[in-house]
């Protein structure tokens, strides 16, 4: 496995965010495709530059930075990007083990149908409470 | 149709998280079951209060509150509820049109398996481009 995926939480002083993020990557690493690490923008820990710094070892060439927001924000256009020193085309190459190693970064969830049916399915779940 | 559904965004100083409510909103209506308001935590607007008075009118008696939130933390466990003045069982009941019309809350988002397929999807998409 050559890909390796950051998944990014907000992070929070309450444990949700964190737990919520985990297990995504718990989720997609399970898929099998990427060598998945978490990181944190706040609060939280791996901070973004650990997160980076975790893929030491692991033989990736290019890794995604993946936000796990609903929606593009301060946080997803300036912070993030900020922090990774990605370029204008939302990208970097950093070093790892002596190779370079190309980063890009993913978009925010947005508005997909699957979204909008979770947040019916919540809606139905607490109207049956 | 005697069911609103309140879709609640956390706000945003940039127009992507209110863009990405309404589109959920717009979703959910258009399955044609309840009738459905936005509110907005910060920032933007209807307010929590505003989107609740929106079912003036309406004929609805029961709302559901659904948080547009990844995760549980200060906004959907203190100041949302704080601002729906929802008691200990996240409940309340509030007057509209002279009738009592109960309030109930739905759980954010949490780790449900879209959410990782999505976020699977989203990086994915990354590596291609």
């Amino acid at each position: 496995m050559n890909t390796g995926i950051l998944v990014l939480g907000h992070g929070s002083t309450l444990p949700y965010n964190k737990e919520l993020v985990e297990q995504v990557a718990e989720t997609i690493a399970g898929y099998g495709n990427a060598v998945v690490r978490t990181a944190f923008l706040n609060i939280n820990q791996p901070t973004l530059k650990q997160g980076l710094e975790s893929f030491k070892g692991t033989g990736v060439d290019k890794i995604v930075a993946l936000p796990i927001f609903l929606a593009h924000g301060v946080h997803t256009l300036e912070d993030i990007p900020r922090e990774l020193n990605l370029n204008e085309d939302k990208k970097a190459t950093i070093e790892i083990d002596g190779g370079m190693v190309e980063l890009v970064y993913a978009e925010p969830f947005g508005a997909d149908a699957s979204i909008a049916e979770l947040a019916y399915r919540r809606a139905n779940e607490a109207l049956s409470r």
